[in-house]
């Protein structure tokens, strides 16, 4: 199979190193589709969300009608290139991608959307030559995904930049907690996340709180989030069974 | 070595099985002291903040004068404690404490103060037959240890439930999410977290943020969370260097 590649960022670098071992893959420039394919079977546009409609408007021209054009987003709808292509689709692994950061292929989960069933299953292959968690999922259920990564995964990522942060300024390391962090996520992957809670705002230990609010008080940004993740803590009602 | 453990919540269950192996460990329940030893080297009191006043003004006639009577809150201040006593310290085990989750405890980071270098030798050798992570801090570096591990452990795993949530509501599952958490954990714990940032607020990808914050307006509680955390993003300068 061949896959033309398109775009050099972190999503499109880890991706052709994914599909290398499986396809004939080839990366390509976004801007100036420099040594692009008319054969590919598969076009993978990875480029910002706000750049794919240009990058779909200028591939127009350059495929088969019998090619896929599928783009990497977990935001853009499905609906923002069909109207351009006869076979496309949504090709998203999500997943934190660090150019540098070496992974585990298999274990990134792929969520696939195709213009017909014929052109999913395409795409469900070759994600499938590539990890072991592959799904479907429409442009709604992919969009309520990677809302749920953000919270998931940057915002939990910056919480640790904060500690690190306040740690570093007080002349402590952020390794003291790298075995909790370790510890923390360990739980989160063996049991419901809402059953591993810990800390003063699930206790409804005030005294420890006020405390805490108080020593952040020269710290207006801290302070903010402190209070209103506390307070979303004390009023949760997560318990979904 | 006699230890006894006054306090049977999550953190006293885990000392006395982790101290188990090296000391001879008596765990004491913490309002009627049942049980506890007159003769004991070191009593941990392991109780909630705001019950550790009431705990040692009970246990001061009945202990010896040369044993340590030690608590193990990151919160308060030895200084709660030291009048009461000829001997006393702290005994801070940095770890998420869940009573059914098995622990590694050499991995737990030990935080030791003593009211005498001597004492304090006492309690990070005790520590040290647990743990390969043993420390010495004051009470202020302490208690800049536990808000830094509200933000890096409670508060995660809060935006864990918030996310586990947002996808069982919509007909998800969390365990669609189980590869991204563990990927975000292990780059955490390889890099310092500001050079693992990903996600659309560190792009500054505001057409994706725009619509992550309009299918947000129906959940004002998750829409306030993503706003500051996404602000908060936008706004760090943390690289430390």
């Amino acid at each position: 199979m061949k896959i033309d590649v398109i775009g050099r960022g972190n999503v499109g670098t880890h991706l052709c190193k994914a599909l290398q071992g499986n396809a004939d893959v080839n990366p390509v420039a976004p801007r100036t589709l420099d040594g692009i394919r008319g054969d590919a079977d598969i076009y993978l546009i990875s480029v910002s969300d706000d750049a794919i409609s240009d990058v779909a408007e200028n591939l127009k021209h350059r495929v088969n009608e019998s090619s896929i054009v599928a783009h990497t987003s977990g935001t853009t709808p499905l609906s923002a290139i069909s109207p351009l292509f006869a076979n496309s689709g949504v090709f998203y692994p999500l997943q934190t991608f660090s150019k540098d950061v070496e992974l585990d292929y298999i274990e990134i989960p792929f969520f696939i959307e195709g213009s017909s069933a014929e052109v999913s299953n395409i795409l469900k292959e070759a994600a499938k030559a590539v990890s072991k968690h592959v799904y479907e999922a429409d442009s709604e259920n992919r969009k309520s995904l990677h809302i749920a990564s953000v919270f998931a995964c940057n915002f939990v990522n910056h919480l640790w930049t904060l500690s690190d942060k306040y740690l570093t300024d007080r002349g402590l390391s952020f390794d003291m907690l790298r075995p909790l962090i370790t510890e923390t996520c360990r739980k989160a992957c063996r049991m419901r996340p809402y059953e591993a809670q810990t800390g003063p705002a699930v206790r409804r230990d005030t005294v420890t709180i006020t405390s805490h609010e108080k020593s952040l008080a020269e710290n207006p940004g801290y302070l903010k989030i402190y209070e209103m993740l506390t307070h979303s803590i004390m009023n949760n009602s997560f318990s979904h069974e």
